[in-house]
Order: structure tokens, then sequence, then C-alpha cells
């Protein structure tokens, strides 16, 4: 009775899952509005990026991946690059209240698909601590042959 | 003696690889011939890449060095980005015979200062096991935040 309890409670929030993440529309373009990108970044907590910058580093990215529900930006996503041998997965960010719906999952899955157009062999990512296994899901390798991710930041 | 023996061996070889350094030309261009560059990978252990993917993916690249000894190349470095928020660095390479002298550090001061043109607040990389002290040299810091590297090899 428990598990048959929770089978149908689980089966009701994944179908409500589906229908929130049916509506949401998914944008393969670079120009996003900086005000709408800037709002999610507040919302998962990222420091507020300057609007100008934000245009032109969208349009030097390789591929810029956006969900919408609505007028509301709830996901992005986007990858840098040299077009041929290598691509790199920044700003993966889904709005919390769109979280747990499989929106980062799409997401990831159609930047991929972005970034395979050019037959690139080689897309590298810094994850997040514990966002690994989200990585690992999609056949990202954590420190491959100890290889290890380093960072320079400015003060 | 054995010290002063040793000193002066040291000496001597410091001279004379700042002799080799100093007749090194450093060139800021994207545009390095293929083969050149195909060679000095073959002398480092990598795998040959096609003479029209390295022609894109260098001009896709926000900033190339590479180090000459007359027609010789004999080291190389560049980076990839967005060149608003971030860069990445890839493929630094110094001929084995031309290892051991500053080669590294110097195209790495170079392709940083080519990098810091562009206001860049985060360059990274992935440092292959054993070569994350060489870069720490040049203020990089290792799994910073618990960051992780990730990788996706196509097969």
């Amino acid at each position: 009775m428990v598990l048959s309890g929770l089978f149908r409670r689980r089966h009701k929030e994944d179908s409500n899952d589906d229908k929130k993440l049916a509506l949401i529309r998914i944008v393969h373009d670079c120009e996003v509005s900086p005000p709408a990108l800037q709002d999610l970044c507040t919302s998962v907590g990222w420091a507020k990026r300057d609007p100008e910058l934000i245009v032109r580093a969208l349009a030097n990215s390789l591929a810029v991946v956006s969900a919408w529900d609505g007028n509301l930006l709830v996901g992005f996503a986007r990858a840098t690059g040299d077009k041929v041998f290598n691509a790199t997965i920044w700003d993966v960010a889904v709005r919390p209240s769109y979280q747990h719906i499989g929106l980062g999952g799409l997401l990831m899955r159609e930047l991929i698909a972005d970034i395979d157009t050019y037959g690139i062999s080689l897309i590298t990512l810094y994850a997040d601590s514990g966002r690994e296994g989200f990585y690992e899901r999609f056949g990202f390798a954590q420190d491959p042959a100890g290889v290890r991710a380093m960072f320079r930041e400015k003060c």
C-alpha cells in the first residue's frame, strides 16, 4: 500500500512536471535580453553582469540556448570554443521555481546538439562541487587522466 | 669543491639558457603555419591535426602566441573564450630541445598579457597531471571552491 501510494504520488508529480516542461519554449539564439538574463542570474544567486558586456559575450559564444515560459526566462546555457577542436560549457542556470522538472537536462541536450553540429571532438566544463553527477549523465567524465581545473581570477 | 663545481656548471647552463632564449622570437598572430604546428605537436607526442582544421581553430581563438628560433617553431600557446568574461588556455607546448630554459613561462606571460587586453576577469585551463605547479606560478589555483574539470570526448 505504501509503495503503491508513493508510486501514484510520484506519477502525479511527473505528470505535472511534464506539463510544466511542455509549456517551455527553447530558443537557440545569442540575442537574449540582458535584463532577462540578469534577472535569471539573480534568481540563482549569481552576480549581476553589465548589459553591454552580456551582449558582447553572447555574440562571441559558440552556442547559446535559452528556455522561456511565456516572456519569463527560466533557463540558460552557453558554450565558448574554437568551433573545431573544443567547446567549453558555461553558465548553466535554471530558475529555482523551474528546477527538478528536467529543464537542466533539456538545456544540456539542446546545447550539446548545437555543439555537435560543428563536429567538435572535445566538450569540457567546470562543474561546481556536488554537480558532477548531473554532468556525468551526459557523458562527462571527472578529472580525466588526472587533468585538473585551474582558475586565475582578477582581483 | 663539489658545490663550487656544481654552482659553476649551473651558472654556465643558465647563461647558455639565457642566450638560447634571447634568440627566440615571440609572435602574436593566429596565422601559424599548420605544418610547423603539426611538427611541434609531434615533437611533444600529441596527435597530428588536419591542416584545414588547424587554420579554422586558430582563426577562432581569442589569442595565439608562437615562439620561433629562425624558421623553427619551438613553442606555442593559445586561448579561446568570449572576449569578455572568460578565456581558456589550450595547447601550451614547448619543443623538447627548448624545454627548461624558461620558454614555457615566457609563452604563458605573453598569452596572459594578450588575454588581459580584453579585461577578461576569469582565465581558466585544464592542467595535465603533474603540471599544476607550473601554472600556479602564474596565479592559477587548483580546483577552486571544489570546481572539477569534466570532459566529454567523442569516440
